[in-house]
């Protein structure tokens, strides 16, 4: 299944928003409102690249609340959890 | 507890290496190797800040294989998993 | 009592207004106008964790003067002012 | 008198020994250890530009620890210590 | 003949629209929607300097849709297909 | 006498009208239109330091085509024209 | 067929070897030197993303003349040659 | 005549060094030590765009204290000097 780490900015004052968004989507298996560089951070885990591609143009980057992401597609990845 | 997102540059062809050393450490819930401007994400969980600070500075900053860190502290945070 | 450092990017021609908010609030200890990669650099210090998440995301970041923020968490300081 | 901010990226593990550098010169009437894209944020006031110049050039620049500096020139200042 | 390559950032949800511009652009040569810092790549080439100068600033940089560009004129180049 | 380069972003399509401004000023003793990371790059002289910043801040920063300006303090210059 | 364009920067003064290497590799479709804030894009197809994965782990990013690389995988491309 | 601007970052303390390399190089028309995210700003000049490469290549990108080159082509420029 791929996934991706994305790096998100939001508009000013829009993290909270953005944050609670992410979190209803069923793709996204952790997000994080973080001090920093960027904004948020979310991975996302989807059955395929289309699915993957779907979720980054179509929910995130067509969110007016969204300034910029920066998609980084996993290339290996372990979780302790 | 304090949980922070680290963006690891590491030095040419040592991204396996840093990756298998971050994947043995407790205190990291999850590390990723990624296409990007990055190399590696790592999300690390801590009892307290001083905690998080060494493991920030004495594992990670002091590891010859990591170029760079960028630590972002997380300020709210939901895993779905 | 957890101190950060934030380095803001304000909308053009807002420099002096932001920088004149900054100075009126009690939090911030320090604030500059500077020439460089960044507009304004201020060290804001707050009883606790979440009291700072509120002036960096309450005060600061839902002002439309302020382009963007980067938030660093103060590790260790020293002022010999 | 003049005053600049610098921000400073240090080599990997080299955090420590810049920052108790920084903290020994007169001219650095702050200096802060801090999370995030820079490794410490130094503030020094000068008596001229010159000096200024011979801080960041002599000093800071030639340190076989600092990685990289970023130099900005204060335009204005207010402390409220 | 001058080629540039030409990595441009898009108004959040403009993706598609920008590619589909670029490809019907004769002096546009190949053009990729791409995950990562940048949203599309485009490999330009045009008969002198000046025909590539319109290109950039008269048909890309006047796009509504276009939110940066960083031009990279080509110095040398090889294509195997 | 204070000099800095001045590295401009301009608003899309704003390219032609920000350096024909530029070129009207007095103070603006060289400026180029170019290709890369920034759109225009602006030498500026001023008799004193404070002149300089309003050059920056009220003729540059106020214009409403300029999207970013990062002002480089000159140390030390030469030119051979 | 993954697709990728790869942002390489160079160690100084090995642009033309980084340049001669890729074009002798199969899977690099086109590679440029350029001038600007990257020294050298490459294009390359690889039949799947563990195969494309090799390519920039063991071929590129474990040669000692590579500084950095910057891996973008395409989401769609149009090649008009 | 082709005109390029060069931002340049020095390894630590070779800044008056390359500094002064610069200036005795014919093609230099101007050339700046700065504060901020650049070290030196060097204004070039050649017969043509080969000539121009050998200069950036061969001079600039061969010299073991230019840590890294960011080089962009001017488009159109303007001196009132």
């Amino acid at each position: 299944m791929p996934k991706a780490i994305i790096l998100i900015n939001t508009e000013m004052g829009a993290d909270e928003e953005v944050f609670e968004n992410l979190k209803s989507m069923p793709e996204v298996k952790a997000v994080y409102m973080v001090y920093g560089l960027y904004d948020i951070v979310a991975i996302i885990e989807s059955e395929d690249m289309n699915k993957l591609r779907d979720i980054v143009y179509k929910s995130l980057r067509s969110s007016p609340k969204v300034r910029s992401t920066l998609t980084m597609i996993v290339v290996k990845g372990h979780e302790s959890r």
